[in-house]
């Protein structure tokens, strides 16, 4: 069996960074004997990854002259953080939000302290997928206490039409006003990096969002992953002090 | 010699989302059988991720009955993206930023673009390390063109107790309005790992700034990695549609 966490995925998900920060199309690549000595990896990791790197054109070999830069794979959407990108798919035609799974489970310890709930309580979880273009860009869990999940998971149309958080307010009586979001980096897990599209392993940003109906009465949460190589979060600042 | 990206520290990061995500305190874990079967991955190396979270006090054996789940090991700093790190650590006794190299060097491809040089000009660069209460939780890279920052390698002291932005603004006649942020996710790279004190190969949040003296006047750049076990950025957010 295959491991689901290969090497050369990190080694090309750390050169791939040094490229962006450090380099300009053109540029030679350090040896493959640099790159092993630089990360103490063997040669077959570092020329997997190279490969890699070659397929997606982010690099060109020539015969008698070395390797050089080409430069990055792809553009990347950008967002502003406080946009959610439940709207932002929504808002273009072609995008969508699929939903995968649903269920009805324990409610995991860190969303039971978001929502108020005890270790015993049960929520309704979603899992979904927001494509933009076709392609994955999130993976996004969602949990509902089950007095406000139950009626959605009869309302699947709306779903893939509309934001929960819309569905909610517009037709459910939860007057959504407030929404606390967490934003960590993660490591793409088994469970979601199939359908995200990425290998086990590569980064990915998580947006953990408490979303409130009032100061202190949560209705529900989410806990997104968006690829990296196709969405950053951008934000002006303007009291840099 | 040992390789910098051991594979137990990406199973030991992913292990770790999944306790702080589904799990409670008292929870039993799943068999090893079952954690090399779920990542496809040998037994020594899940066993060398179990032994790391037993030293830290997050999963606890128990002789006949099984491996349970404790709870997450540290607390983390939380921190509004709008309010930059830099501030939040000189705001706090004990808390400071070193400058642990400084260099003159071409402008990489990314920091050129932000800063309309060429890819022939040359920019001072340094390297710092942000602490709070004693331990690193920031490693930044700072991008400014000569003449902005030969003047400010004169002034070291100044740098150790105030941000590059506020040094700039206050003496250097640079009047700092604007900051525009881009957050992706990461891993840490052999390059700033050991001074973060992290794995090589952990997640990292990166911040990339660049700081405007006007709108079409960028001043300069930082690019930062926030260890992900003890910092995360949250935010409030008024206009969730």
């Amino acid at each position: 069996m295959q491991s689901q966490v290969p090497k050369y995925v990190t080694i090309k998900i750390l050169l791939e960074a040094r490229f962006e920060r450090d380099m300009h199309a053109g540029d030679r690549l350090p040896s493959e004997a640099e790159l092993c000595a630089d990360f103490a990896v063997s040669r077959s990791t570092i020329q997997q990854a190279l490969r890699l790197f070659e397929r997606d054109g982010v690099i060109r070999r020539e015969q008698g002259r070395g390797t050089f830069y080409v430069g990055p794979a792809k553009g990347r959407t950008e967002q502003e953080p406080s946009q959610l990108l439940e709207a932002t798919i929504r808002g273009r035609g072609g995008n969508e939000v699929r939903v995968l799974r649903k269920h009805i489970q324990r409610a995991p310890a860190r969303i039971a302290s978001r929502l108020r709930l005890t270790a015993e309580d049960r929520v309704v979880a979603l899992e979904r997928l927001g494509l933009v273009e076709g392609g994955p860009i999130v993976f996004i869990y969602s949990f509902l206490p089950l007095a406000i999940g139950m009626p959605l998971l009869e309302a699947e149309a709306q779903i893939r039409q509309m934001s929960l958080a819309a569905v909610l307010n517009d037709f459910h009586g939860c007057k959504i006003d407030r929404v606390q979001q967490v934003i960590a980096a993660r490591l793409a897990d088994p469970r979601f990096a199939g359908d995200l599209g990425v290998d086990v392993g590569v980064p990915v940003l998580e947006g953990e969002r408490t979303y409130y109906a009032g100061k202190d009465n949560p209705v529900f949460c989410t806990v997104s992953y968006y690829r990296g190589d196709r969405h950053n979060f951008t934000m002006l600042i303007k009291d840099w002090r």
